[in-house]
């Protein structure tokens, strides 16, 4: 699905379940910012980097105004990796924003959002904006100051002003580990 | 000067000199965001926070959005810390945005601007915003998410549409060595 | 068990498998400095301290004279820190020094490595003089160029010559989790 | 003068003045460890590694065992880095150990004990063993946990042992400024 055409519908996740919170939908957070990051528990990039500039964003910015969610996107390892040993990741970690499992497709490596939005690997960051609509996507590092830019700029739009999204990306960062494996 | 005044007229350098560039005027850069880096070069908060952060700003932004300006404002030790030292520390360090001095006030510890603006120390930030207001000051560490935010937002402002500024300060970190020399 | 006592005997580790090599005994590495890393795969302060340090260990010295192990003391969430999960871990962390499986005790949290030399929880680092005598437990943080210090004291003394061993702790930094779950 | 000729006779200090301390000989630490950590007030590696590292060996090895000194080595820029502005740099960056001044060489840009030991830039640590003879030099980065394993060796050899010495140096890491203005 190209990104022209992501950014004029809603976006939506499609999951199996929840941590740390009750099911949370996309549409119940119209007119805030939503950091949705996803990880995988067993990915070094994630533990070292994502995860925690996510943490920063969920303690910098009001509640109000801006939303992190975490989004486990297991496309490897999927023994290891599931509802249990996430629980206990996610406590010895001390994250607490909400967490959603991507849904597993039965007979696939990759699960149900990852496929639907085309994400290369973990850790990759979407930006959905007060619309609804997905407006980046980022895999790898992130710089922090052009995030908080990207931010504020989005914060800045009036959710009724918006007459089309730019699908612009915050930066592209050394590679970490992709689907195919391929780490850098 | 309340800050309350200083925001509702135009921020102005009152300095002895420049280096990296022709002499610039605030005036000039209407339309733009401008940050200025206020130091002293042998600061270690300046030289380990301050400076740096100018930096990544000066590498991050647009120069048609955001400029980035250094300030020297010695208000100690001026014996060693004049135009030729600075010359020095500037090459050394790799500092290419322009940067002007303080102008010195006859008698006095504390430049003319620094006075004027009431800075508590170094390194201190101050964020003008396209109509050539002064919004933030910041004495200390800076939030760099919180100083993208604070960006992004002033970037996505009209300058015609400004009626009023909000002086409402990014962060206030762990002071570092202020005006009566106590550092934290 | 005192340390005093367990300085005079020789070190073993009872284990029940190892990964990255076929088994090693410490009687096998007599004549080296032996440096033992205790770890949990889910174990925070491990992957950001403990692991990282040893791996450096693992780089800086010659193999000849100093040899590091990894040994995975679960004593909490068993159920998600099996063999494979692990096994998983140390690729995707490209851990490739010999790591062994501290024996689970039927009916009991703690491992018997952990139980035999009272580890108080993960990461502790043990090292092993040429002699084969335990002479340092560290629980938490470890000081680098204390470390050094201590390895480069150990590699300089002659295997005959010991009389006694000191049982000096490298240092004690803050707690990371404990066996009773208490984390600094 | 080659390294195997320094490492037969006692190292010694040309030095113009001294700071933090009445003045030091080598010859009165006999028996000690001494690592001399020379440097230039305005060379940005010497403050953001070389000094750094210098102070935490201050801070972990008992004076008893290992001293530390520094040695301003100005061999460029001298009019901004005389004694009144190293003064205000140790003030500031709170340097305690005791620094010298190497003698400044009538018509030459490189001070005398610079020349005598043909020191490539700053920094460059030096290390002299018990007996007061030079062991290493290192210009750049050095490797902490490698620097720890060397001074925990030469304070396990007995002063009256040595017979020779090794001139092996620690690590050559990415090089800083060396007196051609060559940075890297």
């Amino acid at each position: 699905m190209p990104a022209s055409t992501l950014a004029t519908e809603q976006f939506t996740l499609d999951v199996s379940s929840w941590l740390n919170s009750a099911p949370v939908s996309i549409e119940s957070l119209r007119g805030r910012v939503v950091v949705i990051e996803t990880f995988q528990m067993l990915c070094p990039g994630c533990i070292s980097h994502g995860l925690p500039l996510a943490q920063r964003i969920h303690r910098t910015f009001d509640r109000d105004e801006v939303v992190v969610l975490g989004l486990h996107t297991v496309f490897e390892h999927h023994a290891v990796m599931g509802r249990e040993a996430l629980e206990v990741f996610l406590s010895e970690y001390r994250i607490n924003f909400p967490v959603a499992i991507d849904r597993p497709v039965p007979g696939q490596a990759i699960p149900a959002t990852m496929q639907r939005y085309g994400l290369r690997g973990t850790p990759s960051m979407l930006i959905i904006d007060r619309d609804g609509r997905l407006r980046d996507v980022t895999f790898g590092a992130v710089d922090e100051l052009a995030l908080g830019a990207r931010l504020g700029r989005l914060l800045a739009e009036s959710p009724s002003e918006l007459s089309r999204a730019s699908g612009e990306t915050i930066s592209s960062g050394p590679a970490f580990c992709d689907i195919d494996g391929n780490c850098a």
